[in-house]
């Protein structure tokens, strides 16, 4: 986890250099190849105040990363429980993962945690949990609409959901889905979820003409 | 993909030794920490024999893997889908992600096809789309018994049952499904399968209390 910067003496300016020169080195030689050095160096900061506040490279993509996505992600509330989940997952898949900025530091930062546990635990307290916390509030203002069923098991739709996007994703799968196969893939979940009274007879998502 | 060995020169006990090592330094070192050095110095080869074989350590690994995973996820087909469903997950999750001596070699491996397109259509071809195919076989047969909807789409159904648990492991969800979390996944995913007549009126596996 990133340490703690001290107020004072943080630099917003630097910090935002760092955080800029962090995606864009990524974006043009994919996160293996690059070094703390490299960010700083290109931020025109020196190695020290990267490391004064940052414990590694993973952890300054990891803030990148944390500070960019909001836009792309972010859950709407629109009433229309679909559309909110379509808008999101669109977002994730083609502002984020497909973005040349954000998909290569975030591929790499998820190979990083491989073999790091450290920023393992970074990566889903900062990055995944809250996001996954956002999509479990607006799945459970659902139920309370009365439009998924009040005993659904949100942390099983949520897997259903994005655990087939990460799956294309990090397995290389071909290309991510687009958005006839994330309309499918919502289709299916939400027709599970539906209260007892409107579910259909059964998911016509699953059907491969649909 | 590893170079097609040369059947004369290929010493059936190296390569042996080979891919035990590989196996046996991820296990104790982690993936990242494994060199083709270490791996030449395990099996008491050179490493000039490891490079005629294949370009890369990750080559290696990845032959390791596919040469030593499938008697815990061979696809068993005893007329029961769901039970057969069971044991196949059940391997891929406690015999292989679980296993010290597949685990990390295997996160290990998708962490550095991150970088390096070539391992990651080797790590496509040879390891996962070959064990999808079986996927897709056995439920093609439960199609043909009529036990899933003719219909019923197959890639949307291997996305939903195998996307929830590399999600786990990749994105370091705790812990790994237990038995009753892969029975409802499986249920979850074979009621939307089922045939039109036999279908549930919802599926009973996104119910928290199942």
């Amino acid at each position: 986890m990133p340490q703690e910067p001290n107020p004072q003496r943080r630099s917003e300016k630097s910090r935002t250099a760092i955080i800029e020169a962090a995606l864009e080195l990524c974006a043009e030689h994919g996160y293996g190849h690059v070094t703390v050095e490299a960010i700083a160096a290109r931020a025109k900061v020196s190695k020290k105040t990267i490391y004064r506040w940052w414990p590694s490279k993973g952890a300054v993509v990891l803030d990148a990363l944390d500070e960019t996505v909001n836009p792309a992600i972010a859950f709407p509330d629109t009433g229309d429980l679909r559309a909110d989940l379509e808008a999101q997952m669109w977002g994730l898949l083609h502002g984020v993962m497909t973005e040349p900025r954000t998909g290569r530091a975030l591929t790499g930062l998820i190979a990083d945690t491989q073999h790091d546990p450290d920023l393992a635990r970074s990566l889903n307290d900062d990055l995944i949990r809250p996001r996954a916390d956002e999509a479990r509030a607006r799945l459970t203002k659902a139920k309370t609409d009365g439009q998924i069923d009040p005993d659904a098991d949100l942390d099983l739709a949520l897997e259903l959901l994005y655990g087939p996007v990460y799956y294309r994703l990090l397995l290389h799968q071909g290309d991510l889905h687009t958005r006839a196969e994330l309309g499918k893939l919502i289709d299916h979940v939400l027709s599970a979820l539906a209260p007892e009274g409107k579910a259909l007879a059964r998911s016509p998502a699953l059907d491969q003409d649909h």
